[in-house]
C-alpha cells in the first residue's frame, strides 16, 4: 500500500491567496501523521475529505503560531463531530500550556481522550508495531524539532516454491511462516521461518523539517529518507536574512538532501514574496536534481518498496 | 459615501468548503469595522485585498472559538508586515486572558498598539466623533453581545441660495455655517447655522446579532436598522434544537426584523448541514420579504442616506 503524502498548507510565516499555513499530511493504510498544525488547517482537511474521525497523530515542530494556531480549530471540530477515537500531539515544551489555556479561555469541551506528548530531546518520541517517529533539535529559534517518520522493514517475500519443496500445503502453516513463527511436522522435523522467507524488506522515511536553519545533524538523521520535505522560506540572494530568521535557502535544503542521500526533496514554507516557487526550485536543482517545490494539495506517493 | 459591508464567514461552528468561520467587515469611509473573527478570517481578508495597515476596530460577540480563533493569526500577520495603527479590540470578559495566553505561550511580538476593551454590559462601548458602537447583551451560552454600528447624523444640505440671499460670498464662511458655527458680518449682524442648512440628515445603522436564541430587547435595539444581520443556525424544523444550543431559526429572525421594522435581513451562520441556504431563505421571507441569506465575499452597500 502506498503511503500518501498530502501538502495542506505550504506558505511561510504568512498564508496567501495560493499557500495555506503549514501542514503535511501522512496518510497510511487508514492512519494519519500530520505535522504541524497551522490556521486553516480543519478546512484543508475537508477540502482533501480528510476526515474528523481517524487515527491521528499530530506532531508541531515549534511553537509559533503559524505552525500550531489551527490545532484548536481542528479538536473543537473534532468534538462538534463527536469525535470518540483518542487524539495524540506531540510538541515542544509549551505545548500543553497552549492548549490548556485555549481550552480554558475558549471553554470548549471535548467528545475524545487526547494525549499530549511533550518533547524535551532528541530521540524517538513514538514508537509503534509498524513505525516509529523520531525527533532531532533543529535550529529554528527557541526550543523547535524536525520529525522523521519512519517504517520498520517488512519480513521478507514468501517462498511458494521452498514451501512446497519443504513438504509445507498452503494453508494455516504457510502464515504461520510468514508471521515469522517455526512450524513442528509431526515427525517432529521443524521448518524455521528463515527457510521460506527473502531477507526483510526496507520501510519509508518520511522527515519533515519545520523551519530552521541548516544544522550538522540532519545529514543523518534524514539519511536515505524517501522524502526530505525542507523548509526553503527565502532564496539564495537572502541567505543573510534566512540566516538572521532561522530559515533555510534552496541551495541549504538541496546540500541537506545530498549529505543525506535522500530519494528525492520537497521544498516547503515559501515566503509570501514567491508568487511562483520557480526560482527556489532552480535553486535548488543546481545541488540536487529530484527538487520540487511544495503546493496546496500537492499528492505525493510513496509506494511499498519491493526490494 | 457607501458603507461596504463585506460578509468574509458565514458558517456556523464548522467551516465548510464555501463557508468560513464567523465574520463580518463593515467599511466605511477608509476604516474597518469587524464583527467577530474566526479562524481564517486573515486568508479571507486577503482574498478582498482588505488589507492589514488600515484604521480598524474588532468586535467579539462571544468567547466560542469559532468566532475568536482568527484574532491571534490576523495580529500575527500585522505583525509581520509592520502595522503601525493601534488595534482596537472589544469583547466579552475573558478576551484579555485569551490573548494574553496565547501570546505568552506562542511568544509572538507586536509591532502596534493594541487596546483591548472588556464588554461587561449593555451600553454604547464605542463613541466616535462621527459614529458609535453600541453593545446589548444577547441570550447565547455564557457571556455573548449584539453590537450596533450607529452612524450620527449628518448635518443637513447647505442651501447655496439662502447663503447667497443672505449676502454670504462662496469661501470660508460656508464652510464655517456648513460645520455648524456662526458667521458675523463687519455689521454686527449675524447669521446662524441653521438660517442655511436643512434639517440633520439621518446616520446608518447595522445590527450583528453573533449567536443567538430570541431575546425581548432585541427589537428595540435594532430598531430601524438599515441593516440586520441575524444569525439563524438551523431552520425553522429544528427549533427545539436551535433553543437548546442558543441558536435562531430563520422564523426567529424574521420576526425581530418585523419587530424592529429593519430596512434588511441577512441570515448568517449557517449551520454546515444546508448545502443551499435557500429553505432558510424561504422561510424567513413569509414574515420579513426583504430577507436574504450571506454567502462568504458578498457585499452590501449602504449609500449615504439623502434624506
Amino acid at each position: 500500500m502506498s503511503i500518501k503524502v498530502v501538502f495542506l498548507g505550504t506558505g511561510g510565516s504568512i498564508p496567501t491567496l495560493k499557500r495555506g499555513l503549514p501542514a503535511v499530511l501522512v496518510e497510511r493504510w487508514g492512519e494519519q501523521i500530520m505535522f504541524d498544525c497551522g490556521e486553516g488547517v480543519q478546512r484543508q482537511m475537508m477540502i482533501i475529505r480528510g476526515g474528523f474521525h481517524k487515527k491521528i497523530k499530530i506532531f508541531i515542530t515549534h511553537m509559533h503560531g503559524d505552525h500550531v494556531l489551527g490545532l484548536p480549530g481542528v479538536m473543537q471540530t473534532m468534538a462538534m463531530l463527536n469525535r470518540e477515537k483518542k487524539l495524540e500531539i506531540y510538541g515542544p515544551l509549551g505545548i500543553t500550556r497552549f492548549l490548556e489555556c485555549v481550552r480554558e479561555t475558549l471553554q470548549f469541551g471535548l467528545t475524545f481522550p487526547v494525549e499530549i506528548h511533550e518533547v524535551e530531546e532528541s530521540g524517538v518520541v513514538c514508537e509503534e508495531a509498524e513505525y516509529a517517529v523520531e525527533a532531532v533539535r533543529s535550529n529554528h529559534v527557541g526550543s523547535s524539532f524536525c520529525y522523521a517518520f519512519i517504517e520498520k522493514p517488512r519480513p521478507g517475500r514468501f517462498s511458494i516454491k521452498k514451501a512446497l519443496a519443504l513438504g509445507i500445503p498452503e494453508g494455516p502453516l504457510w502464515s504461520r511462516l510468514q508471521h515469522g513463527q517455526k512450524v513442528k511436522f509431526p515427525s517432529g522435523e521443524e521448518v524455521r521461518p528463515e527457510q521460506v522467507l527473502g531477507s526483510a524488506r526496507r520501510g519509508r522515511k518520511i522527515v519533515y523539517t519545520g523551519d530552521t536553519k541548516p544544522f550538522r545533524s540532519l545529514a543523518k538523521f534524514a539519511t536515505d529518507a524517501d522524502l526530505l520535505i525542507h523548509e526553503a522560506t527565502l532564496d539564495d540572494e537572502l541567505a543573510e536574512r534566512a540566516r538572521e530568521d532561522g530559515h533555510s535557502t534552496p541551495s541549504q535544503a538541496a546540500t541537506a538532501a545530498k549529505k543525506a542521500k535522500v530519494k528525492q526533496l520537497v521544498l516547503t514554507h515559501i515566503s509570501a514574496r514567491y508568487e511562483d516557487a520557480a526560482i527556489l526550485v532552480k535553486q535548488a536543482r543546481r545541488l540536487f536534481r529530484n527538487t520540487q517545490a511544495a503546493e496546496d494539495f500537492m499528492i505525493i506517493e510513496l509506494p511499498l518498496p519491493d526490494d
